[in-house]
């Protein structure tokens, strides 16, 4: 039996909470893997003894990162739609459909490729645990295509034909809702654990979203939503009432909403990439943190409006941008996410979760935010192995 | 005599710029490496033969970012401070002073060790020039080996005894500045290339700078002014006076600074770090490029207000928080940072240059912004040697 213990760990963050301290931290820590499970985590003092040690330097360990809202199987950039909005040109780009186009000509193998790439951009920054979501085939077949694709590399997989209305279906709403509730689902659903949609103005109604989220459902799928991002809407209180996991975005609010999740197990996740990447308004954190919603903070990493995969970014502006604290932020970013996918075996580091780690080179995880770009990912496990 | 040549290069930024393109931007480019200087750059199609190949894959090229103000040697950091800054609470912190006090316990072995981790941060993240400043000494013999210090691993040595005045000289504000001027300018100079004061309400007067500038000049070094950080001050209009390589900060300017500035060679330096990390107003740099300031991207790195090291996440912040478009911003944080530092062998890619290049994981510069916090710094090349 292999075990390792990662001992002078100088800030433990467990994310088993106490009052006044969520994180559960402990200092002069140690943590002992067995096999791809935390066997053991306390004071380094009382650690057992384990077949290898890692001396982690004084330095700080937190959970891996919980990536719950990722759309990471695409073709293309729009790295010149970002440089014209950035610089206030009005850009009439095709949007979310000029991926689309991309993502559908692009091969198996390119799409493969480039995936991977992302996956090892995930890992490097501390990334244990991601969502993919589908939404840039938006035919039955694409569509079918990007699931598979995308459970290659997770067992979170979302399907999402409901990301945006295909132009060729643009006088012909209701046949695609039909399309997205039958064969595309049927095709998408043996790769997938969630189905999506995205609940605004512009894009699906909540009324075609809860025939979408009611039909994958049926097909054993778990609900979550995109919603209120641009504008207020209904995806909140459809996505409390379809008992969603998580409900994305929770940028306009109103009090009936906020109420709806402190009285729900729908996790808001936030998406701060978003925000910094658009120019817009960054989510009130704080309002739903006063009224005990669980939050979550995602990547949100897509070639459109976010095309980061940093979560210590997310973190950083977390803090600068909503005013969580660290801590807040640090716990939304591991728990939070766990929470979103309705994980209970990652997000913390107690005995019998799965041993997902990183290894800060910095002394506390406040370094997270406090030294803003810094690549301080020095060492990552991933159910127990080194990355 | 061995040369390089950097091929399949998708974009090539050579700063070598021309009317409407001040990134002299050349595409399907190459470059050759001789030695420790740029032998050639141009058309991939025209390129010379050479004794190695090296594939660029199609991604893009930049001059190695210069970073020309930070404040690298030093102990301790102040990672409760910044929580406590971000969570709103009144922190009551001695701030430089504390610094001063944790750099003045160390060891010359503990900041050589520390000096040397953020060297090889810089140099992962594209840094390939920087500046370091001494100012967390404020005694003749501490001065004197932070000075010591930074030039072992720089050039550009700044002596900034006229950091913040010591909580000893407190009441004999007059016997610090005479201080700085003699006995302390004296030990440091030999290790210094540069000169500079902060010249801010709270730190010194433009009648104290300008006697500290003096008697610098007066010793060989070069000046450079910390100005117009917190209010608007003289600080500015001193640097031009001083012919000042350049003044860093600049938040608060009226129109004559603005002037002075565009009919000067003083540089403005932004820290957009600083802003981020403080919660602090960006400086408007929109309005110093439009009177035709030349403007630097710097990162201030320093364990008080922006402990990052990470010059893209600067151009993202430019982009983002300064309405710098994505060629404003990488000139800016490469070429800017040159004449920041008066070289004229850095900051283009060009005959003669010094081979300081970073090639990044990214098809274009544009990705810097587009994809805050992502790690897209692939190689580094330093003198013509990759780090």
């Amino acid at each position: 039996m292999t075990t390792t213990l990662i001992t002078n760990i100088g800030e433990l963050t467990t994310n088993v909470g106490v009052p006044g301290d969520v994180c559960g931290t402990i200092h002069a820590a140690a943590v002992l893997i067995d096999d791809d499970r935390i066997a053991w985590a306390g004071a380094a003092a009382d650690a057992p003894s384990a077949s290898a040690t890692v001396d982690a330097g004084g330095r700080a360990v937190i959970p891996g990162f919980v990536d719950s809202h990722t759309h990471l199987v695409f073709g293309g950039d729009r790295a010149d739609e970002f440089e014209a909005r950035m610089s206030g040109t009005p850009y009439a780009a095709g949007g979310i459909r000029r991926t689309v186009a991309a993502t559908r000509a692009a091969t198996d193998a390119e799409l493969r490729e480039r995936l991977a790439g992302f996956v090892a951009e995930l890992h490097g920054q501390g990334t244990t645990t991601f969502e993919v979501k589908t939404g840039y085939g938006l035919t039955v077949d694409d569509e079918a295509r990007l699931a598979r694709l995308a459970a290659e590399v997770t067992d979170e997989v979302t399907f999402l034909g409901a990301h945006v209305l295909p132009t060729e279906y643009t006088d012909r709403r209701d046949q695609y809702v039909d399309l997205v509730c039958g064969e595309m689902l049927a095709a998408c659903a043996p790769h997938s654990r969630w189905i999506d949609v995205f609940c605004e103005t512009g894009a699906f109604t909540s009324g075609e979203a809860r025939r979408i989220l009611d039909a994958g459902k049926a097909r054993g799928l778990r609900a979550r939503v995109h919603g209120n991002q641009l504008g207020h809407g209904e995806g909140v209180r459809l996505a409390v009432a379809v008992d969603a996991a998580s409900v994305d975005h929770c940028t306009y609010l109103d009090d009936e909403d906020v109420a709806a999740l402190a009285a729900s197990d729908t996790v808001a996740t936030l998406l701060p990439g978003v925000e910094f990447s658009t120019r817009q308004p960054y989510p009130d954190a704080r309002r739903l943190l006063d009224a005990r919603v669980t939050v979550a903070l995602a990547s949100d990493c897509n070639p459109g409006s976010s095309f980061t995969s940093s979560m210590p970014l997310m973190v950083a502006l977390a803090v600068r941008e909503m005013n969580m604290t660290v801590t807040e932020a640090v716990w939304a970013a591991t728990a939070g996410g766990a929470r979103a996918l309705r994980r209970d075996d990652i997000g913390a580091i107690a005995p019998g979760m799965r041993a997902d780690l990183v290894l800060l080179d910095a002394p506390t995880r406040i370094h997270l935010a406090y030294r803003p770009g810094v690549p301080l990912v020095r060492t990552v496990w991933k159910d127990g192995v080194v990355l």
